[in-house]
């Protein structure tokens, strides 16, 4: 028998098959998720150039060390756990209370939210994915565009979405920005990822306003607050009227480093309502008793570390460190002649390329220089055009880039 | 006017409402999560006899300090993330290399099963509900009764069961233990919690035929067995053809006492497939991609110890702490003339009640012994007339509970 006639090809077909249908709205999802298809073309990169010295300024991965404060409590905690009274099990599920009271003052002081109303979590994705889990599959949705992909991939996973169109590379039923009566539930993202721009006094209370008028819920992710430099609103809440209508969600992970430690938290206020009076906290804090089992204990004895005033001035630090490394980014590409958002409310660049497309952008850089960024269109149609970099970079590897992007594109 | 006429009950009606419609799955869900209630039990009881010494034989809490082995590895990587070499960044969110590797070798040696085959998390609860979010509302289930009560409530939370029947207790469109074609998920917990019992190698071989002749996939919750004192199967991929047919999941938190520091996994073979053909593995990765970002770099750091030579051992003398507890309170209830389940591959005992409700007993033993158990009946309709009492407790505190139980049911 010819080798090529060996039925290797069938093997597959042949194969045992449940009978479990596949979720239809986990198959509409098209691509990979972003951030793993990112580092997919990175490893790709790799194994094309071994010897070339890669430089990621691209998924937002934080890479300084976490101050030593921080990381002696969550050492100190590990080690008690070693002892009969250091011990605990299972903690609360909305977390530890001295860690929610810490929250609400470091954050939320004199905005009248109270502890009750702090939902500590593993991160603001992870929140957001059981926020989906409490709208369910009967919400519509609109996002900035662009936006932080998660929030797209999460409504269609939930099956609040129609099937994806490839001509206008969007979702049926999402509201791609411009917000219409419809939309129930309105992700906003300020200081903005991908663009790095935080919303001003005025458009947040606009927003506000035009979601009391519609009866929509607005979730504002907040994770890069502590970056602004200028006095437009950290929280939502500064906003008034925005307990009605508003959860916010946030995260220690840019500002102590913490993207792999884990810890992050959720403010769903008390006012805020369904349509039949039923508070939206309450199926929350069901959703986070029955989907999840709390932050680790360790995680949180190093938040309530960052939030003690030599935590904080030592978070300071670090944010301070990326901010500088974002305005070394801003100038080189103001420098090439480039059109440059973000940088200063936020440790993300937002560079226009006008007329070609991001992706191609994407892979010249990376291409050319090794330097790995972000394609705008990822983060949904409206970014098409530009490139991401993120300011999360050791100082020497940002100076290396920028250097690098001047010999690209320094004519 | 009189005060009689404020308006004060009414304030609540005109409150701000926004237009978002409640999920009605949400809403099916009648009582409150079980173990959430057994602390609100247990708290007004603390209120009720201030100077009463409460002890909890409930929610299968653990007690013991964890060992010290592990814990020094925890607090090494927490102090090596302030360092310049030791610091990372986000981790993959299917869990670090070396740990998922370990896993396998450890729990699936000669199994087959492989690491990439392993996806880490925080545990085992939290990954039930991403593979309900994984599974969509377009399936039916089936759970054995009485059982964990997340399965019930996440399946009624992701839509795939109807209303909840007072009657009998039970949600319609799931089938309480008698599997019928018709269910396409079978959840499956060997050894069982609440009852105690492991499934023998001839009933867990017939599942698994049941399964691949019906084509249901099998979500198999193994969490207790290092408990186990006989020499059935530890895991379902011991029983020919499980892996194209289930899905595993499991947890440090029993065995390492991590229920705080939050870590588990769970095992997705490649060859287990839906109807189409596309494996369950990809759809799971995409989800843990999405709603998740791995388990706690430091809690991953304290997996990896738990595995090493000397974790295990140490593990190993934890688990055989609880299962001495758990003989200890066998012996008492056998002593009383009850019929006893349990307590011999599991840490939770099974203790029968005749014509009694659940709830009352709950009630009584709570009322005159000051120890707080859990109602069979929390657990599923099946679980009616029985307590279950639970073996994680310190061993002094154990010894006074069955001498509590000793003097009420001692006749």
């Amino acid at each position: 028998m010819l080798p090529i006639l060996l039925p290797t090809p069938q093997e597959e077909n042949t194969a045992y098959k449940t009978q479990v249908s596949r979720n239809a709205n986990i198959a509409k999802l098209e691509a990979g998720y972003l951030f793993p298809e990112i580092a997919r073309r990175r490893a790709e990169h790799s194994q094309k150039y071994p010897d070339a010295q890669v430089i990621s300024l691209g998924t937002g991965n934080t890479t300084e060390p976490i101050p030593e404060v921080i990381t002696s409590a969550m050492a100190k905690k590990a080690h008690a756990l070693s002892t009969l009274e250091g011990y605990s099990g299972y903690g609360a599920e909305q977390g530890e209370k001295l860690l929610r009271a810490s929250i609400a003052s470091t954050f939320y002081d004199n905005l009248g939210i109270v502890e009750d109303e702090i939902f500590v979590s593993d991160g603001a994705k992870c929140d957001i994915s059981r926020l989906q889990v409490v709208f369910g599959s009967n919400v519509t949705m609109a996002v900035q565009d662009p936006s932080y992909p998660a929030y797209v991939d999460l409504s269609v996973i939930m099956g609040q979405t129609g099937q994806y169109q490839k001509d206008v590379e969007k979702f049926r039923n999402i509201e791609y920005m411009r917000c219409t009566p419809e939309n129930d539930i309105i992700f906003f993202c300020s200081p903005n990822n991908p663009t790095g721009s935080a919303a001003t006094r005025e458009q947040l209370t606009q927003l506000v306003q035009f979601a009391k008028e519609n009866g929509s819920i607005i979730v504002y992710d907040s994770a890069y607050a502590m970056y602004m430099s200028d006095d437009n609103p950290r929280s939502i809440f500064e906003i008034p009227g925005a307990k009605e209508i508003a959860i916010e969600t946030s995260s220690f992970s840019k500002y102590a480093g913490f993207t792999g430690v884990r810890l992050g938290w959720t403010v769903v206020p008390k006012q805020l309502l369904f349509s039949d009076g039923f508070p939206v906290a309450k199926d929350f804090n069901r959703i986070v008793c029955t989907c999840f089992n709390g932050a680790s204990n360790i995680s949180q004895a190093g938040g309530l570390a960052c939030l003690a005033p030599t935590g904080l001035k030592a978070m300071r630090e670090v944010i301070g460190y990326y901010k500088k490394n974002a305005e070394i980014i801003v100038e080189t590409f103001e420098s090439l002649g480039f059109k440059v958002y973000g940088g200063k409310n936020a440790p993300f660049v937002w560079v226009h390329f006008p007329g070609r497309s991001s992706w191609d952008v994407f892979s010249e850089i990376l291409e050319k220089t090794h330097v790995v960024t972000m394609p705008g269109s990822g983060f949904g149609p409206g970014g098409e055009g530009f490139v991401r970099v993120s300011a999360f970079g050791h100082r020497k590897n940002v100076l290396e880039a920028c250097e690098r992007f001047k010999q690209l594109y320094n004519i």
